[in-house]
């Protein structure tokens, strides 16, 4: 949306082609060499920072959606984006948050309060993880500012957002043996220093390195190469990889323990 | 809704009190002696069988509004309801599962294609395991049939509930370690054969006895007992129980394994 035709559009029709009172947010995870960091948009007509979020057209499905949104907020593309809750507390937008004049400012059109896009939405949350040094914000006119925020040092989110990511930020923890990560935080070959180190980074914990890479070897993700690399005069580590084929099974479809 | 003019309300003014769009739809398990069923409604006016579901109240969040309508739907309440994941594709409602003039024959009002009832919705999937010995179904005027249905034997269902309940059955299964399962559905002391006859059930395949307590105790779910059942002239298994606290920690947080 560019001009001020296609936003007075949106807010008269948008609910012909989108679904009204369904929204969806992303929590966009980056990581790079054991920093950890978080995906904020500043809209012109919202006070503080929220998730990348928008509407669901009526003709796609709600990955679909979550990629488009994703790309048009952002200019981001490419990333492997998954549910993890759907949120409807009857409070969690409140219309306070939302300012009608820097909205006018920032599109010269007037939106209402019977506005579709003001009532009550509930929405679906998906999250993505992706290498921050390689994924450069672009976003639209609607924001002042897209950024990646230390997950340690987030800023005050609008609505609902703060819960959003705590609970994103849990659900990749919970899933880390079930849905795997690192394909694209890692070279494609690997020492256990580097895996061991996403794998704390994540989890926000330290881990026996010892013991770390056995569940992954079992679950068959990761393999062990003869291969090593030559870092110094007495460090030759072997590298790793990722058994691609069950790693794209694993992330597809979610890997059962017993 | 038990009367024509509350049918009649629901179906003119649903939206003001409803939101719009957005349904929630359950799968609720029910275990019992290494048997797994699943439950279903046959409503008047859809041809096929459903999973219980309905409307979210614009005043209740999401585990409200499905803690009520499966108790509507189906007399069942006490249940654990967990999300599991939201389903939106744009054909997964078609309109012609809806039976109009047997609507009408139910409920003796007209319901138009232009109804909010009929717009396109997105569904909040839940689900939740019970006894199905101690979950009786009563169901509401609006059912022909609600029973408990063997997950090898269930029939055709009708909108997308057939995938629905594929995924609600994997997120139990992936989940298993994460949110524990078994509070209700065992004696407050059983054996090890019990539970373990609980989770072949469930993930639906062998697992070795001999290994597996040992994950549930070290994850501090599981304790075993002094105490031992005398069930015949050389058999006295040990005891296990949850360790409640534990238990309940990990059901509403969900256990992070490193």
């Amino acid at each position: 949306m560019n001009t001020t035709e296609e936003i007075e559009d949106f807010i008269l029709n948008g609910h012909l082609h989108y679904v009204p009172h369904v929204s969806i947010d992303c929590a966009i995870f980056g990581y790079h060499e054991q920093q950890l960091k978080l995906l904020l948009i500043k809209h012109k007509f919202i006070n503080g920072f929220c998730l990348p979020g928008g509407y669901i057209k009526r003709t796609e499905t709600l990955v679909q959606a979550a990629n488009r949104i994703v790309e048009e907020r952002t200019g981001i593309s490419n990333l492997f984006l998954q549910q993890f809750k759907t949120f409807g507390d009857p409070n969690r937008a409140q219309i306070n948050e939302f300012d009608e004049e820097k909205w006018f400012q920032a599109t010269g059109v007037r939106i209402t309060k019977d506005s579709w896009l003001i009532d009550q939405t509930i929405s679906v949350g998906f999250y993505a993880i992706t290498d921050f040094e390689k994924s450069i914000p672009s976003p639209n006119m609607m924001a002042e500012n897209c950024a990646w925020f230390d997950i340690d040092s987030l800023p005050k989110l609008e609505f609902d957002h703060d819960e959003m990511v705590k609970d994103a930020l849990h659900t990749l923890r919970v899933q880390l043996y079930h849905y795997p990560i690192g394909y694209n935080l890692l070279p494609e070959k690997f020492t256990l220093t580097e895996i061991h180190a996403l794998y704390e980074t994540l989890l926000g914990k330290k881990l026996d390195i010892s013991n770390f890479p056995k569940k992954l070897i079992a679950l068959g993700l990761l393999k062990k190469l003869d291969e090593k690399r030559s870092i110094g005069a007495h460090r030759s580590p072997h590298l790793y990889m990722f058994d691609k084929e069950n790693y794209n099974k694993a992330l597809h479809e979610g890997l059962v323990l017993s």
